[in-house]
């Protein structure tokens, strides 16, 4: 089997989510002892867990873990970011040391960080928790030609569907797609137009700092890759080769495979809604199986949830990446699970 | 000393948070090792954490405790509610068998809860987590006269603060102010009118589930009310005293308690705020020591945390009360507390 033909058949497994279990949590959700549509978006995610999970109520995700999905990408050559591109590798070990965002949040909210080197150019040293995947030293520059070839970009995916897998076997029981690589907004924000259709400059925005002069690099680099690249979004995997990074495709993979194993993906910021277009492009009923854990401050990923009918969590204007955003959300799951099956139903309480 | 003077001493003992350990907070988040402004919302929380622990990094709130603090109103007899007085006591009893919203959402974040009757009409049975000081069954109709006297607001005021203090002496280091009370979000609004000078048709909302025509009688209720008391927002008790509720007295001295005490208190919905704004009249140094966690769906709720220069952390749609999106909150300020303590310092991990 090809590896085209290994993604074909993941996305295969992925079916959709339980629409009787919704019907059950709305039905319960309207019976609780509390003011009508009073767990307000807290509600719809304890719907959408009951969908995921196949029952009402849906069980309290209590083993969460995050996925860091690392890479860097030639049209960092571009001048479209603020960071020289060994900041990748240097954050990403920061991760591994425990010293990142990430891994202070993921302590903060109980999660395991599973960090996934799908291809950072600067060499990493050995470390017990760095899952090593490297299909290639970064991605070609996008604004000259395809970022990667179809099949790095079918490699890279199955490397995040391995590890998703890895972890779900291994007790996770909720997954957040977090991912780490300088410059990498640039290649979302291309997969965002590619496939919403929305103009670059709806969907690029400063990312981890670029100044006026470098945004407006950035959107006429993302332009000029779509103008030149003309991505079909019927064909994902050709988009993610001509204007994605490596970690969009790992993450796709991770949605993908979380999503057939039947726990619930929560998304971080725009690479990872990037990713989910990539995923729901693949398999539609992915989309049911996900929760956008919140609204970045990049306008890309606003305008991919919106595409995908998804309705953020938090809007905290975080714009720190790495799953820090889809981390904070996890208490929320949490509670809104726990707010489903534990509060009394009015019945039960009301007098007379 | 009167009960007045009380307040006014505990108001005394409200100082400032202090400007030195936030500008050392605000040093350090402008140092990590994250995009600039990457943590959004939290950076704002970690710095206020810092503020009101008067050091940088601040400890990480690790024992939250919510005070549900529970009345009932004379004014529910004008039809402003859709629901019957009686369902304050059932709720408040859910909330001691540990069946009702709050409590679901307590146990998922960690949180002791504590349930003051500060003025609950229907008798409540004996429980050992019940607090018992009811200072009045329910409120007078605030639409036909003073909801209460001086005295009894005072007398409110300062159970909810001796709790509050109760708490902090057995180790609770973060508050919550909730509240249980059909139709107080009637009195919440006139407060929160009385206090920002808006119109009753801006800051009254169908709180709990009232329809068109109950809101309509709701708005008029207030405009009436304010229009016959004129309630001077200098005379912070004695607007308390005119168009109050008991549990806002009671969330009052929580605040002005837990901002004493130096832990950070974090509001929950209209009822809160409305708290907040007498607290901020008695002593206005304790704003800098709240948090907002969310905005409710109540219009009141967002027009007071103006008032009061407060940014919520959440705005989930939750129309809930009970202390619910404070809690819900939580999670996100001890990660705020994390990320600014854990992360590491741009300067200590960026290549060359």
């Amino acid at each position: 089997m090809t590896l085209e033909e290994r993604v074909g058949e993941l996305a295969g497994d992925v079916r959709p989510a339980d629409a009787g279990a919704a019907r059950a949590a709305a039905d319960r959700l309207a019976g609780l002892a509390t003011p009508p549509g009073g767990l307000g978006r807290l509600g719809a995610v304890a719907v959408r867990l009951a969908a995921v999970a196949g029952r009402c109520p849906p069980p309290v995700p209590a083993a969460p873990a995050v996925v860091v999905a690392a890479g860097d990408h030639g049209v960092h050559a571009r001048g479209v970011s603020a960071w020289p591109q060994e900041v990748t590798a240097a954050i990403v070990a920061g991760a591994l040391e425990g010293r990142a965002a990430v891994s202070a949040i993921a302590r903060s909210v109980g999660a395991q960080v599973a960090v996934l080197d799908v291809g950072v150019a600067t060499p990493l040293p050995d470390h017990p928790g760095l899952r090593r995947a490297r299909v290639r030293a970064g991605t070609a520059d996008l604004s000259r030609g395809p970022a990667m070839t179809r099949e790095e970009a079918a490699r890279a995916l199955l490397a995040g569907a391995g590890l998703a897998e890895e972890l779900v076997t291994g007790g996770a029981d909720l997954l957040v797609a977090g991912e780490m690589g300088i410059a990498n907004t640039t290649p979302a924000a291309a997969l965002v137009a590619a496939f919403t259709g929305r103009p670059a400059d709806e969907v690029t925005g400063p990312g981890a700092g670029a100044d006026d002069a470098a945004l407006a690099r950035k959107t006429a680099t993302v332009a000029a890759a779509l103008a030149h690249h003309r991505p079909d979004p019927a064909d994902p995997l050709g988009v993610l080769a001509a204007v994605g990074g490596l970690e969009h495709a790992a993450l796709a993979g991770v949605l993908l495979s979380g999503a057939a194993d039947g726990v619930p993906v929560v998304l971080d910021g725009v690479s990872s809604a990037a990713a989910a277009l990539v995923a729901a492009a693949l398999a539609p009923a992915v989309t049911g199986r996900l929760i956008a854990g919140h609204r970045s401050a990049e306008p890309g990923c606003a305008a991919a949830l919106d595409s995908l009918g998804l309705d953020p969590v938090l809007d905290l204007g975080l714009r720190l990446g790495e799953g820090t955003g889809g981390l904070l959300a996890v208490p929320l799951v949490q509670a809104a699970a726990r707010a489903l099956a534990e509060t009394a139903l009015l019945a039960d309480v009301a007098p007379g």
